[in-house]
């Protein structure tokens, strides 16, 4: 990347920091941040927040003011082109008299993808696009997976015990992980647009399934103040209508989608419940995926049992596996991480690249990305 | 700590640096490292090679010559007392005219155990004990164990994927971990006085159990040539005397010891094995323990399966689990960690501290100690 300075990788590090701060709102949009630089001083810095409001280009050239005139623009992601619910920030730009713009990467976004730097170009404006290109990607993965597929990211998180197991034979689950795990759960659902769970596990646990703002770390709390806190949209897999209305999921003022095959009378269900109706085909689940990602999810943060566990990695729906691995033997009876087909050879096995691993007490988070990212079928 | 300067810190790093060299050859003796310092500059430096062969002290003394006079020694271990295979280094230190030692611990072997300092004190040497005590701790924590309770600190390894599973339903496992996590185990092995496996395994893998020089890492080769490995005993419980003269274990020259409860002959075997009987009794892993450490053993490495695993686990008999997580899942059907009890609360489960967490490519190698040390019964 000789094509960069060393002041390139800090100012535009600055803007992912800044992208950062919209990581729990910004959904089904990207988060994005942006500074502007004029003789290597900053002159304005902005972020995306939400879905509606200004974009990052925007609130920087508007602290910029005048000051935006001969600046260069860092941004995390290539300036859009379109006329959304806000203008399009190549032309507020252009007009704002800013002489280059460096993207840390292309907008797959089929409304922007290029055409954002080429109205830039057009305009005599000089652009790169590339810089710390990975944090970026990794930033946004939901949305940019979104883009390119019509599927939101799919996250698989699973706690479990040092020897891989879920729960007592019983079922007793709780607690297997630490506070520090749980409140790291916490921040995760945070991100997530979609939480994903299946009838079974709501029936046996009864469980919310929402972010609750007073369990996050105490820095994201500073970050993200409680006005602002934004509900995932909780889908729940149940074909066979088993979900009443009595679930302590409906205590909760935020959406509920609930999946089944066939239709059901949602008159005893509050408002914020809905259903999606899909045709029961072998690829289910991957359906499930793209009407999903219809509906602007970006990410699907799932917590469910065994089955629809094994049944997703299976069909290879699984775009990054998220362990927390507690300090417990619990022994070859309890329950175990995933129903997988029968294998006969250790090469057949499904293969995972690790990504990260972090101490959170005695527990390991650790996350994994599959060898092979696209679904076989 | 504040009786210890950064100077002495850095001195003492130094020989536990030095001490680590002897990793792979000391037992039965404890690894340790001496540096001596004059007027801040350093002038001699030791360590314990293999048992018979000089002291750490002696090394460094040796080194200085007429420096030594008005030396301050740093050990990391209380010089010793007695004459054993040598003469006691305290005499040796206080011959040579050092005016003061400090060593990282006490030295717990029942013939030192404070004596070496006291013979210090009443030739008017200053002394001082604790600087790094924690890995100078670490390092010997096999001949400390012995020291302390008979018994060896027993290291169980288990190879395991993200499911926690060790083979497949048919018993492959051949390899769920990758070349590097299989090189750590050699150098595991390499410091181990012993390797434990159960009759089963040997029937079911003719696994060699040895240490194989050439597939040690590269830096552990340059540490320690071939000409100086040493085999760790292997240790196989074989009641039933299944283990035949014509298994694998057999054609490496290193001792091999048969542990059942009825004699056999052993004709047939090489010189190089022998046995050990046992009375059969309900505790009778226990014993084995304290007869290993009868034997000199300081630590024994097991590689076992599920069954031995579980039981020394129920017993407390494990003084730390190491535990090789590859990135691969197997499903409900592939074989389990370890077989315990039936547990009905989760707060019944053994727990673990998690001392350390490391990257070897894709795998992970994880490394817990009980929070009970010391078994119940």
């Amino acid at each position: 990347m000789s094509e960069f300075s060393v002041q390139d990788v800090a100012f535009m590090q600055m803007a992912l920091d800044l992208a950062q701060q919209g990581q729990f709102t910004t959904t089904p949009n990207p988060s994005v941040g942006c500074v502007l630089v004029k003789a290597g001083r900053i002159v304005g810095k902005g972020f995306h927040f939400r879905a509606g409001e200004p974009h990052a280009e925007v609130m920087a050239l508007r602290e910029a003011g005048e000051n935006a005139r001969g600046a260069t623009a860092y941004v995390t992601l290539e300036p859009c082109s379109h006329f959304g619910r806000t203008p399009p920030c190549a032309k507020g730009l252009i007009e704002a008299g800013v002489v280059k713009v460096i993207s840390a990467m292309h907008d797959p976004n089929p409304q922007v993808a290029g055409k954002g730097l080429q109205m830039l170009a057009e305009n005599g404006i000089e652009s790169a696009v590339g810089l710390l290109a990975e944090k970026a990607e990794w930033l946004n993965r939901g949305f940019l997976k979104r883009m390119r597929t019509g599927k939101p990211f799919v996250q698989l998180k699973m706690a479990m015990s040092l020897d891989g197991r879920t729960a007592l034979a019983n079922g007793e689950s709780k607690w297997i992980t630490n506070a520090l795990s749980r409140a790291d759960v916490q921040v995760e659902r945070a991100k997530a647009s979609a939480i994903l769970s299946a009838s079974q596990t709501v029936i046996a646990d009864d469980p919310l399934l929402n972010v609750r703002w007073e369990q996050l770390p105490e820095p994201v709390q500073q970050a993200y103040s409680v006005e602002n806190l934004r509900q995932p949209v909780r889908v729940i897999l149940d074909s066979q209508h088993q979900v009443t209305s009595t679930k302590r999921l409906f205590k909760i003022d935020a959406p509920v989608w609930l999946v089944s095959k066939t239709a059901r009378d949602l008159a005893d269900y509050p408002v914020f419940c809905k259903q999606i109706l899909l045709a029961d085909t072998s690829h289910y689940l991957q359906d499930l995926m793209f009407e999903l990602g219809q509906r602007q999810i970006n990410t699907v943060w799932i917590e469910a049992g065994a089955t629809l566990a094994g049944a997703l990695i299976e069909q290879n729906l699984v775009d990054e596996l998220i362990i927390y691995t507690a300090p417990k033997l619990l022994g070859d009876e309890a329950r175990g991480l995933c129903k997988l087909p029968h294998l006969t050879q250790l090469a057949d096995a499904t293969l995972w690249k690790l990504h990260s691993i972090e101490r959170l007490g005695d527990d390991i988070k650790s996350i994994y990305h599959p060898i092979v990212m696209e679904p076989k079928c």
